[in-house]
């Protein structure tokens, strides 16, 4: 562990922060990322506004490493950061002082117990921000799908006849029945994107309010009536492996079905055997076993498209990410209103 | 040349057809499609609602048979159908009784004399169905260039390991600054979906009105301010070759080039060049020569993207560009407002 030196002044004035209950002269940060994953996520400037913000304290070794420090670490904290590689924080570490978490990344639960929250510890999180890069992947891959570019691309590569490279059986997303499974913050930029481009979206979601704007199905419905099919929903013990053989079954001909959320919102036996009939099109990004193993059969299916867990990943996204909490740690030690706080009644629904 | 027999009923009264100057009891509407495109852009249904609209005469043969038999087949006419594979018809073909022209396709100059749209022919066309798969095209080349899905699912088949597999340098669509070069129906429906990803849009094109809320710069402030630069001009004589060796110079290191318009537009001996010495990446779908040869080195570019003219093509816009013109036709003989014609003042600087 080692500790920035003060040198710059603290953004609270000194009388004020005295104010707050349980705060010292200056807020004491801990940030709990491994200092390999720490360039990823937070830039020089982001880490020096953290530094103006009170005296950070940047734990050392690896994940596990740092497991075995937290009691030590977290000893008079206020806030702490966590992020990519970040241990998971017992419960028993949160006192009457640290009641606040920032997390530059997205799937927080794993890292903050849900009793937690319910005492009333504030979870902010960078999942909005990670959302665009998912989105527009999605969008890439829904349109690769349709269009088929890489295959033609290769076929020209690889000297084709002209006519031969041409894939036969291109469609427009325009007026297609996209269904898309959940309406987290990743669904719903999905959704406003997919209507952008005027296609039909149907929505799968028991937890979605109505000001979403398009037709809610349920799941055997989505699957009968969509076209392309997009999974972003959070695992739970009401999702997991909700996809199952039935449902694929019921998608026509030619259908996409794109997985960049969880592998274990679907039946992975199931999925495997549908794709290996060729009958429909899909691209997956997340796996049961990550790192996806070299001999992994689906890395040579035709009809498949696998990448390697790269939907949330822009270089633009990560700085982001770090620069956004930090900002949000500003405005909890201001006493602002917060933008990326996670809704505590949302919590346990969440990814 | 064959005629469909008139079997079903004209859409027109008999006595309101006779009040229209230049018509006969059924309007007689040739269709100058070889036999064999025929089917790629009009459905069963698309044929019927033609004979119920007049007499249709088809056209039998090849291009050029068609060409050499325009004078016969046009006898008379009071429509004219173009489209691919259709015939340019010679200015002197277009008497006082041939005054529409429905082109179920997209560029149409070449087909029908700039003088004779001059003179007060109206010609239709299908081009912003097409502009729908040309834009979504266009928008899956930009994302597949920021993100590179297929160079990593590329890696993954062929048995590499997770993290190797892995793109570094995957960027966002939000917030990047894109160059669009030509505001026409194409240009305008991708700076709608850029928009929509909130991509920072700039325009090039002298002829834009001030409707459509993005700036609009030179070509060479373009070049030097985007990150990715996509081409929806129409070749004309100040458009020709427009985009040389010093405007692509200018292009940042890392700067994707898209051309799904016409190759024409670029100084494709320079582009060649600058795309070999790897600093850019480019999704090209059109070429001086088409079918691009074998032998082409573009082929075998590693940071270029070759598919075979198939921008504007779908099963779904092939089928709606056909209807979408017979209805036009129908429009036309019952003296409805038109929806698809061709603006005369725009004829000669489109596509």
């Amino acid at each position: 562990m080692k500790s920035d030196s003060p040198g710059e002044a603290a953004a609270i004035p000194t009388d004020q922060a005295r104010n707050r209950p349980g705060a010292s002269a200056r807020p004491r940060i801990v940030l709990l990322v491994p200092p390999t994953r720490v360039p990823l996520m937070f830039t020089p400037d982001a880490l020096d506004a953290l530094a103006r913000l009170g005296q950070v304290v940047r734990a050392d070794g690896t994940t596990d490493e740092i497991a075995a420090d937290l009691p030590e670490l977290l000893e008079g904290a206020d806030v702490a950061i966590t992020g990519w590689g970040a241990p998971p924080i017992p419960a028993e570490l949160f006192g009457y002082r640290l009641r606040f978490v920032a997390h530059a990344a997205g799937s927080v639960k794993r890292l903050v117990p849900p009793e937690v929250v319910e005492r009333g510890v504030v979870v902010c999180h960078a999942a909005t921000i990670i959302a665009d890069a998912v989105c527009e992947y999605t969008i890439a891959l829904i349109l690769m799908g349709l269009r088929r570019p890489h295959e033609m691309a290769a076929a020209m590569a690889a000297g084709a006849d002209w006519r031969s490279a041409g894939y036969t059986e291109p469609r427009t997303l325009a007026g297609r029945v996209v269904g898309v499974i959940g309406a987290g913050y990743v669904g719903r930029k999905v959704i406003n994107l997919l209507r952008a481009f005027e296609a039909q979206v149907i929505l799968v979601d028991p937890f979605a309010g109505d000001d979403i704007g398009v037709p809610r199905l349920s799941l055997e419905e989505a699957f009968r009536q969509a076209e392309i099919l997009t999974v972003h929903a959070p695992v739970t013990p009401a999702t997991e492996r909700m996809i199952r053989a039935e449902h694929l079954a019921l998608l026509r001909d030619g259908a996409l079905f794109i997985n960049v959320a969880r592998s274990r919102l679907v039946d992975s036996d199931a999925l495997l055997a549908e794709l290996r009939q060729g009958r429909l099109w899909a691209a997956l990004d997340v796996f049961d076993e990550e790192p996806l193993s070299v001999s992994d059969p689906l890395r040579s299916l035709p009809n498949v498209l696998v990448t390697p867990h790269a939907a949330g990943f822009t270089r633009d996204t990560y700085a982001r990410q770090g620069m956004t909490m930090v900002e949000e740690i500003g405005r909890h030690l201001r006493g602002e209103p917060l933008r990326y706080r996670v809704a505590p009644d949302r919590y346990t629904l969440m990814a």
